[in-house]
C-alpha cells in the first residue's frame, strides 16, 4: 500500500493506493466521528463491493446505512441527490455521520456534494472503484451534479477525510471504462509530467492488460500529480484549471449528446484532440506532437474526434463553461507537450476550425 | 448609517445599517467582481424595491438579471432553487457574476445557497428587507433550503460579501412580519445581552410604532450580537448554537404544521417559551423569569404556545434537528435570563412536560 497526503492544513487527508483495501475496516474506522456511516453506491458496483466494505464496519459495531442509486451520468442530477437526502433523513443520519462514496466518478461527485450540503456539511470518504475516479475525481474535493444546460454546474469544493483506492476493483471494470480512465491519466503527462507521458507510451499495453504493478504505478503517479496541483491551488484560482485540458470541449460533448451517451473520459479524449489541434494551429506544438498525442489516445482505444454536432452548437455549449470570464472563453491549451496554459488568446475562427477539424461532421 | 464588520479574516465583510441605503449603488459597486449581477427577490418585495436597487446599478453600466420567486417559506425548496439555476445558466451568469438577495429570510437563505452552489460558488450580497432578515438571517453565512422532513436541512456555510440593511424597508413590512422579527431580537437579550433585553422591555412600543431611532438601535444592536457570535464560532462548533434558542422546538412547529403556516419568528417565540418552561422545570430560572419572558413576547404580539400536535409528533420532528448527536437531543436552554447553554442533560420526561405545558393541546 502506498500512502500520499493532500496537504491542506487542518483539512489534510491521506490517499491510500493498493490491493485488497476495500475490506480494510481498520483503515476507515479512525476517520468515523460516530459509530454510524452511510454508503452510497450504484446498482452495478453495490453487488460487487458493498458487502465487502460494509461487513468489517458492522463487525466493529458501526451502524451502516446503504443507499444504492441507478448507475450512469444521466442520474447525476438533483433528483438523485434528493433521494440521498431522503434516506439520510429517514434513517436519522446526523451531521457527524460519515458519508462514504463507493463507485466511480458519478457516485463520488454526487455523494461528495450531498455530504457538503446535508445539514450544511457532514464528513465524507471516497472509495473509488473505477480508474477515472481513482486517478482524478476522488481526489481534490470537487463535487457536483449536472444541469441540463451544463456539466457539473451545481456543486461545492468539499474535501473528503480519506481516499481509499483499491486497485483490485479495476479487475471488474468493463474494458470501456478502463479506457475512459486512461484519458485522465494521459492528461497528467500532457499538462505537467512529460516523463510520465513517456512512461505511459512504453507501458500502455501493460495497463490495458491490467498488470497490477502498472496499474499501481499509474494510479499512484496520477494521484501525486493531482495532489500537488490541488495543494497549490485548491479553489482553482490558477494552476488547477490546467487539469481541465480538453474539458471545455469535452463537457460540451457530454451535454450536447446527452449525459451518459459518451463516458466522461471518452469526451475528454476527443476534447483533448481539439485542444491539441488548436494549440498546433496557434503554432505552439507541431504536427508531429499532434500525431504523437493522437497515437497514444488511439492506442488506448479512445475517440480522437468529437460527435456530429454543429460548430455553432459546440460554441454555444462551451460558453456555459465555468472558466468563461466576461463572456470570453478561456481554454487550456498546450504550450508544448508536457506543459499546459490557460488562455483567452485563441481567436474564435481558430477555435471553430479546431472543432471542425476534430469532429465527426468535418 | 452605522457600519459593523464581521471579522472573518480574508472573508470579512461590512454590514451597513441605515436609511435610504437601497438606492445607494455606490455602496454596492465596489463589491461587484464584474459588470454583471443577478438580483433574486419575490413577488411581494420586487414591486416595491427591485427597481430602486437595480436602476443605480444599471446607470453605472452593470448588466442586471432579475429573478422573481414566489413568496413564502413553502417555496424554500429544491424546485425553487433549481429555477434560480435555470435563469443563471440561460442568462449566462458566470462564476464571477454577483448574486444579490433582496427580501426576507427565505430569499436570503435560498439565494445564499444558490450562490454557494452555482459553479461551485459565486459572490453574493444580502439586501434584507424584513426585520427578521436584518437582525438575524442575513448575517453569518448560514444558507439553506427546507426538506419535507426538516427545516434548513440542506445548505451551506457561505458568507456574503456585504450586507445592506435599509431600515426604511421596514415601513412597508406587514405588522405580522414585524412582530415575527421581534422574536429573534428578543432572543439576543435572552441568550447573551441582558441590558438589551431591558432596553427592549422599555422600548417595545417604540419599535411596534416603528420609530426610526428605535428600529436602528434594535437592528444595529442585534447585528453586533450576531457578528460577535459568528466571529467566535463561524461553523457552530460551540457558542453559535446558542443563537438557536427556541429553534429545535420552533423548527418542529414549522415542519409539523407545514412550511408557511407559521412565520419562522412566530414558531421561534412559541419554541422559546418551551425552552424557558423546560429551563424553569430544571430549576435554572424561576417562575418570575418565565412570566417576564412570556410578558415580553405577548406584548410583541407573538404566540406563547405551540400548535396542536401530539407530544410524540413534536419529539419525532425534534429528533431530526441538526444539533442531535448520537441520537440524543441537544437543546439551548436558559441558565438564567441573559445567559443560554447548549445541553443534552434535560431528561425526556421533562422535555415532554414542557411541550405539553406550552402547546395548544395541553
Amino acid at each position: 500500500m502506498e500512502t500520499l497526503t493532500v496537504a491542506l492544513a487542518d483539512r489534510s487527508y491521506p490517499i491510500h493506493v493498493g490491493r485488497a483495501l476495500i475490506e480494510r475496516g481498520d483503515l476507515l474506522l479512525p476517520f468515523l466521528s460516530q459509530p454510524k456511516a452511510a454508503i452510497v453506491s450504484n446498482g452495478t458496483v453495490a453487488p460487487l463491493y458493498l458487502r465487502r466494505l460494509a461487513e468489517p464496519l458492522r463487525r466493529a459495531g458501526i451502524e451502516v446505512v446503504e443507499i444504492v442509486l441507478p448507475d450512469g451520468e444521466e442520474f447525476k442530477d438533483w433528483r438523485t441527490l434528493n433521494s440521498i437526502f431522503d434516506v439520510l433523513l429517514e434513517r436519522r443520519c446526523e451531521r457527524s455521520t460519515t458519508l462514504i462514496a463507493l463507485g466511480g466518478g458519478v457516485i463520488g461527485d454526487i455523494t461528495g456534494f450531498a455530504a457538503a450540503c446535508y445539514q450544511r456539511g457532514m464528513p465524507f470518504i471516497q472509495v473509488p472503484t473505477t480508474l477515472l475516479a481513482q486517478v482524478d475525481s476522488s481526489v481534490g474535493g470537487k463535487t457536483a451534479i449536472n444541469h441540463p444546460l451544463g456539466k457539473n454546474m451545481i456543486g461545492a469544493f468539499y474535501q473528503p477525510r480519506l481516499v481509499l483506492a483499491d486497485t483490485d476493483t479495476l479487475y471488474t471494470l468493463p474494458e470501456r471504462e478502463l479506457r475512459a480512465g486512461l484519458a485522465e491519466v494521459i492528461k497528467y503527462g500532457l499538462i505537467r509530467d512529460l516523463p510520465f507521458l513517456e512512461w505511459l507510451e512504453h507501458n500502455l499495453d501493460r495497463l490495458l492488460s491490467r498488470e497490477p504493478n502498472a496499474l499501481a504505478e499509474a494510479v499512484g503517479r496520477s494521484c501525486r500529480n493531482k495532489a500537488e496541483v490541488v495543494v497549490a491551488d485548491e479553489r482553482e484560482a490558477g494552476e488547477r484549471a490546467l487539469l481541465n485540458l480538453g474539458h471545455t470541449f469535452g463537457h460540451a460533448i457530454e451535454t450536447g449528446v446527452g449525459y451518459g451517451q459518451w463516458l466522461h473520459g471518452e469526451a475528454i479524449a476527443a476534447g483533448t484532440m481539439m485542444a491539441a489541434e488548436l494549440s498546433s494551429q496557434l503554432g505552439w506544438i507541431d504536427r508531429q506532437d499532434l500525431a504523437r498525442i493522437e497515437c497514444l489516445l488511439q492506442r488506448a482505444g479512445l475517440p480522437v474526434q468529437g460527435p456530429l454536432l454543429s460548430v455553432e452548437r459546440y460554441l454555444e455549449l462551451m460558453h456555459n463553461d465555468k472558466k468563461v470570464q466576461d463572456g470570453k472563453l478561456r481554454l487550456v491549451l498546450l504550450q508544448e507537450v508536457g506543459r499546459a496554459v490557460l488562455t483567452d488568446a485563441a481567436p474564435l475562427p481558430e477555435v471553430r476550425r479546431a472543432i471542425a477539424e476534430r469532429s465527426a461532421h468535418a
